[in-house]
């Protein structure tokens, strides 16, 4: 068990609903190419505006995933 | 393009459905008098409670929109 | 009203809905044996991941109440 | 009551008692223009010396009042 | 002397005085129940206000003191 | 001199040049309409990329000047 | 799984011999009374000192575990 | 003007009445050997409890002076 | 326009001439083959010294550009 | 020497002996893959436990190197 | 190699030129009294304003030098 | 009891078996010079990396000793 190395890194991901939304567009994107994704931690949260309304919200996560030899 | 100055100010909403909410209440309001809204960055995020459940979603934003002499 | 002494305690819940839903759901539980809750203010949001999806929304809270002779 | 939007300004005052009369200083002269003052959260402390004594106590605060188009 | 183990809890005390009133009734109502109190904190300072002047100083301190079995 | 009470605000300047000319910039815009501007403190740097270039250099200011009523 | 809920709390522990086994104290002397001990971050360290020597690492420690009915 | 360096130092100072007055003690005392002390600026305010009561008013202050060949 | 995902990587970058310079180097290269740069935040500034002189002006910079699959 | 880029990532390690040894496991691993390995900066420690005692020390480290086009 | 001990000391110089120039100041005037000068890291930096321009750029910065019996 | 001042000074140190150690060899060698040497926190913990292997502790310690006349 105490073998596993984990890395992070920080991602920001958009969603025109929510910021529940926004984190899990950028899991999935993500999850295509990393291993084993364990956590998205947010980090900040915001939003676009136009015209007195909310155009996009957006977050930035630090995810975590198994490190392997790049 | 280098001609543009923009100003933050901080505020608080509310709302009694979702922290997205709240903040979309304090952009609408915010933009009847300032122009050019960009970006509502969240900068803390809580919850009034009363009899153990939620009353209101409470969202501190910072908002940047275009300075303009005041 | 100079006699109130409040405390603060910090938990972290999870929901599989939202992270509005996971602070409820601390609430709810601390209320049953903690009296005059206030406020809940976030300190931190994460989300669980498994298989490139959102397993659990977590908040961690830092919440408020009448401090009593414990 | 999920009406209300709150906004923060940030201002300096200064005694030459304490900074609890500092502070008070600063509430008087934004209360003459600003509308329902809640709240005055203390940011930093200093005091300026004049040859070994202190000759003003100095707050820096975040004052928080309802806000109004402006 | 290696054996002490101290734990920290953060309360919220106000005072119509001054901050150290307000600190000086949190650590008085605390040591009623609490063993070997030694240090009270500061951590934020602010104050409430009602037309134009300070109705109530608040100081949020971390308290320590040594950890029972509870 | 304890009479005085001074505001701070944030501004975002930018410039094709370098840091100390987005905050000269922002400095000369805001003295038309604020009256005794004391400091600039920056609060971040950063700078708009294209092609590999810096397009722009923004500098965020915290300005300190003169309360007046308002 | 999503019933979980989790409570912090700080405690300071002390050794003679390093900063890992204040931590193991700390770590042992709460298990005696909570459940379900999960993780002790550490939130300081330091160091008393006697005559040149370190005399007590201390750790400042955040733990975490199964939040009951208090 | 612009040849002048200033340094920085931190110090703790006690007081059995205030922080204003332990703030006081610490600038007195470094007075007498630090040319031309400018701001003293609070970094921490704590207290020392015994039996219920405080016992000492503790600051700890970063001080400003005139920068000299050592 | 929900779509896009950006990522965060932290560089430091070195110039003998100013910390606008040593921005612009990591800029440059980073160019090369990461795509679409689009901001360089500053994280830390700091300078190497050597007999008195400054050696080289560092700036470790926090840089956005589109996430590919990797 | 104005010509080097250094890159920074964050990666966690764990030991069941100390986190020195977590520390050098974690460089061991990145530094069979990663150049110019240089400095590990502590981010956070903390400690994974079951049935009262520690399991895994765990350190959370920021590593820089040579940054190569990748 | 294991043998050295570096101190920190914090300076704010000032320039009419830019914050580069600032910190030269700072190092130059340092490096008079001061061994084996390493490194300046900019904590702050701030511009001193008069009529709408920048009189006076000034830069806080943390020298590091070899550390001598005192 | 209320006439002591302390001071605080920034050291760093290092050692090639641990943190612990690097602290220690910090401490013996301030208290050469320096009287009534008390607590040593631990600011930063970092290492330097040779070929895969870790070839120094660090520790950056802040020292409080009692203020003397200097």
């Amino acid at each position: 068990m105490s073998e596993s190395i984990y890395k992070f890194i920080e991602l920001v991901g958009t969603s025109e609903k929510s910021w529940e939304d926004a984190v899990a567009s950028v899991v999935k994107k993500a999850s295509e190419t990393l291993r084993d994704l364990r956590i998205a931690e947010v980090l900040t949260l915001d939003a676009k505006i136009e015209k007195g309304n909310i155009l996009l919200y957006r977050a930035k996560v630090k995810l975590s995933f198994k490190f392997q030899n790049e």
